[in-house]
């Protein structure tokens, strides 16, 4: 992995993002249009953060604006605060769209939308982007979560953890409701999320702080099961039909799994 | 639905916005924390652009950062070139993260994660927000896609289109490659991707062009099928276990369904 803070961030990005700040305010438009659009498409600085801090205002941040923007706010709200610019123009406020597996539809979790786009704010290069969003993913599917205690808890209640099985919103909601035993729109639910979202936070702050440390190796790797169904269906395989890392089992049933028989009578 | 155009968007947006940049070139961090965040966490305005011009950004900005970069660079770089601040500070690169369904992982569209940004960015209203974000995926799963025709295609070949029953990309290209006969990490399904960002990118500045003018009226609803799922696993229902709106049966399968036998010798 190479280190973005060794790069010559005051070349392609520093600088650059510097005098596109500068030359918005004295001189307006003047700077050519594929300058300008250079100039912000760049990967931004990443400075260390505490991950603890980090859960702690992801936590809090989640009551303003749910999962994508607890992540997202609490890493960026920090570095605004320590550094000014360019993270203090973010409108940050716009990821209040992730909430609910973005716009309430129930895919892809928020908390770990928010911190993809973290990642994707701070690697350029495609092929590492890819692997800490990975090792973010299988994290997320394989560990027993919410293990966040907040200090001032938002709901005072004993909060189970599960093995979400899938980075999905609501396949990941379900799985917990199924173990803590709770419904799905229930408060309990939504403090588990709340929790979720601060974990998810130090996670990408843990994982963020050894990439620019020259030290990120991930942790996870994908299941035994999913390799399998890799085997037929993934690049490269017999079928070649379907791509990606998901987890299969969360969705699609076991193999020898039917619904169980619905009754006509009752809907 | 509101007009954001009518809204005081010189009071808490354009002014704010303004002032921050400003107040980074002539005094630093001087501005109080609290002000500093206020300041970017505001929805930003939205200009009227050409649905066509913006699909035909789109297929081009798909080369360069694959579909959720792709949906987000054409609008925010038209945006840019006409107005400047604040959208050509936006670090539009970041949005090379949704590719392949977020970091490769086959999850939500890239290109309809591109989309719900964009509206997460321009539309600040909740309840709007979602309603904007869920006609843009109920269109894409209930739509013949691609329909977009680039004037120099990236790959000269006939283009099927497929109705993707999903908004996961890996779902989503896997029908596709079962009308269309092609393997999932072929050149076509690739093209197929390109056209389906442009196709995209036109559909989510009609809804922001119509929500612009005070205009926007839902086009979609949920399929029958979700519906019957939803009435026992949706919030309110017997078991309400579940929550979202996407389509349920691409991934689960059919109640009655089941996978063909695994050769257990073949693995």
């Amino acid at each position: 992995m190479k280190n973005l803070s060794r790069r010559d961030v005051l070349g392609p990005l520093g600088i650059a993002a510097g005098s596109c700040m500068l030359s918005s305010c004295l001189s307006g438009n003047e700077t050519p249009a594929a300058d300008q659009a250079k100039a912000s498409d760049r990967p931004w600085t990443y400075h260390e953060l505490d991950p603890d801090i980090t859960a702690a205002r992801a936590y809090d941040d989640h009551a303003k604006g749910h999962c994508m923007y607890g992540v997202f706010s609490s890493v960026i709200t920090q570095l605004s605060e320590e550094y000014g610019e360019p993270y203090r123009s973010f409108p940050v406020g716009m990821m209040h769209y992730g909430g609910g597996g973005t716009g309430s539809s129930g895919s892809l979790c928020g908390a770990l939308n928010g911190s993809a786009a973290l990642i994707g704010l701070f690697v350029q290069e495609e092929e590492e982007m890819k692997q800490l969003v990975a090792e973010m993913f299988l994290w997320y599917e394989q560990t027993l979560l919410p293990t966040y205690s907040p200090a001032t808890p938002g709901l005072d209640v004993e909060i189970p953890k599960s093995i979400s099985n899938s980075i999905l919103c609501h396949a990941s909601a379900t799985f917990w409701c199924k173990v803590a035993g709770h419904k799905t729109s229930s408060k309990p639910r939504k403090e588990r999320c709340r929790r979720l979202t601060a974990d998810t936070a130090r996670k990408t702050v843990h994982i963020l702080n050894s990439y620019h440390h020259d030290r990120f190796a991930p942790l996870h790797q994908s299941t035994e099961e999913v390799k399998e169904c890799q085997s037929c269906h993934t690049k490269g395989s017999e079928k070649e039909n379907s791509k990606g890392t998901m987890s299969c089992g969360s969705c699609h049933f076991s193999p020898t799994d039917t619904h169980p028989p619905i009754d006509e009578t009752s809907g």
